[in-house]
């Protein structure tokens, strides 16, 4: 194989995603994974398998994907507009798809039940809660059940529950405010039904990204709603998980939530890129064969993880196949760090009596895997003992 | 089509590929356009086309799509490192491809000696000079030297040239210090000459990235090089340039340098990412479906360029055939920009009487033009009409 390539632990996977739907079932919660972090069709699948309601897509061509590759129910966690999405969107349901999408507009209201009406369909909504200065959502409590009953007189759209991303809010005390702002959301899904402005026996409360799902859960725990209402958290990158600003909201995560806390185990990261070192120019600058086409950098550099020697002459030496724990990875030396990644190459510091040579192999690890993960086509997947077998296909 | 999409301007393309060889030919030196930026072996094909000696790459993967698509000579603008590259190399060079690489350090040529003497094959090697604080080369002319000495008492490498790429270098005169590096390059070459330490009757010397090339063109056409010495430029953003990064680069260069500006014409940025407004929630604020997955971001945000309102009802609006130019995209309101990019959507301020719906397309030019396109899988190639019948697949 060539380097670079990123590496996935099957392990870790299945353990993430046991640690996850475990979660969501102490907190009484359904779990609609936000697949967009890796697109990742091969592990949607083990996401449901283990328990998962469905899929949460950001765009109609990830909706696809999923769609083709199996999954039955899609929330897409994004207005649909473009008249090619709409008709994709159509056919999805035609072929069986369980499909919401958000509405936080009357101008998409118009556009979404021209269309669906003119195809004699339906289309199930969310209505979206923004906050001022967030992304997008309904501002007000009153715009947004002015838009409720435009829905209700619509031709072809379903009031089928609201939805909320609590991961925009800034304040000075970030808990606080969402929980506040989940309060105000259930207030209003529950004012919704009393109004009878939900056209669905079922009905959708969905919140919550990979940083405050607890806060989410437990909200959703405490009020008090009607049977009919289904809670949908939608966390996505605790799949890969990360040694950076997911690991850092999980740390946080743990100290407020016992309940995440009674869930066995805990999350690993299980996203790994590998390159060469390709120079050593200076007694403390290493060339890494690796850059900003293969790994996120935009919310921290990429960590040294582990380090490979390859043999020099493999099919010779003989003495690596008497000593096979020699040939392991073994624990990067914890002095080196990253302090520059340009497109294909990143500069690696060291101390001078580092034994770091060209033709080392390194890996690195992340923080943001939704940036890494987009990177690659193929990504390869570990097992127990180190071997590369399969690959998983990447649908970006 | 759904959105977001990439475009390329075919015109804009030709262009720019006519602009740089023409810029090569007045400057007397040759074009080997880097490759890696785009990964389209169908604007390779063009470039060559045009006249440029051959590819430049960064990756020898990247290398090998060259290859696959008919390109013959190569330069790997980096080292070679790992067996199985070596190996693709090799297989490479049997298929008749001509193809050189760096070398910077003793290790990596015992390494490249043992894969390639016990193949039977040679390997044809630039040696990199770096500077201090730079990427990788190797830095010091007596360290250079020694380095030449052992090629030629190694079995398989051929010493073919000298390499450098001055786009590293800082300096409060930039310019001076980039013109002093190159001059101590060229000198060292010649030293190099005199010993007859080049094991090729075509001796490579080769510098300039994108924002440079003038420069390097420059001390090549003013050095009394031996006619056996080829001299090299590999400047690659050109092709797509941008309206960030490289626009300020030209900018820079045409002020410096009397023979870009005897070349017709001017470089044109010809890559735009098109998106749908998927939602105006507040009156300065708009949510925009595209993100950091659709474009680069680490150079400066998008810049928004034209706006298009797509007909309510295509089918039945017989106005809008008979008044086809106004169903051509126009100039974007200027006071629109975004201010925020995440993963899958971008946050556009705009004032409130700005005349922006729900549904309205909104083409986006960028900074640095590697990072978006190694988003895409396919580009769509536009025509004079504003008409797509092309996509050119990226291989990355």
């Amino acid at each position: 194989m060539t380097l670079p390539i990123a590496v996935l632990d099957q392990q870790k996977l299945t353990n993430n995603i046991r640690w996850m739907q475990q979660f969501a079932d102490l907190s009484g919660v359904q779990l609609a994974p936000h697949g967009k972090t890796g697109m990742l069709p091969a592990l949607f699948l083990q996401q449901i398998a283990a328990g998962a309601w469905g899929m949460t897509l950001a765009t109609v061509p990830q909706a696809l994907v999923a769609a083709a590759h199996g999954v039955k129910r899609i929330l897409l966690a994004n207005q649909l507009v473009g008249r090619a999405e709409m008709q994709q969107v159509a056919t999805m349901q035609q072929q069986g798809i369980e499909f919401y999408c958000l509405l936080d507009s009357p101008e998409n209201l118009t556009q979404l039940d021209n269309f669906f009406s003119s195809q004699g369909l339906t289309l199930k909504v969310l209505l979206e809660i923004g906050v001022a200065g967030g992304r997008s959502g309904v501002r007000s409590f009153d715009a947004a059940l002015e838009l409720a009953q435009q829905v209700k007189h619509s031709k072809a759209l379903l009031l089928a529950g609201v939805e909320f991303y609590e991961g925009v809010i800034k304040a000075p005390d970030q808990s606080a405010a969402i929980r506040q702002f989940i309060q105000s959301c259930i207030g209003f899904s529950l004012e919704l039904q009393q109004q009878q402005l939900f056209a669905t026996p079922q009905i959708l409360l969905s919140g919550a990204g990979s940083a405050f799902y607890d806060l989410v859960s437990e909200a959703f725990q405490a009020a008090a709603l009607p049977d009919n209402f289904m809670k949908l958290i939608r966390p996505g990158c605790y799949l890969f998980f990360d040694l950076g600003i997911y690991q850092q909201a999980q740390q946080d995560l743990l100290k407020r939530s016992a309940l995440a806390c009674q869930v066995n185990g805990e999350l690993h990261n299980a996203l790994e890129v590998w390159a060469y070192v390709l120079s050593r120019p200076e007694p403390q600058l290493a060339i890494i064969g690796f850059g900003k086409r293969d790994m996120a950098f935009d919310a921290g550099l990429p960590k040294v993880s582990q380090h490979f020697r390859p043999d020099a002459e493999p099919a010779k030496n003989q003495s690596a196949r008497i000593q096979p724990t020699q040939r392991q990875p073994k624990a990067a030396d914890a002095r080196m760090h990253i302090s520059k990644i340009m497109d294909q190459h990143a500069l690696l510091q060291l101390p001078p009596d580092c034994d770091l040579a060209v033709g080392d192999m390194l890996s690195f690890a992340g923080s943001h895997p939704c940036l890494t993960l987009d990177k690659w086509r193929y990504v390869a997947v570990l097992d127990e003992d180190y071997q590369v077998r399969r690959w998983y296909e990447t649908f970006f």
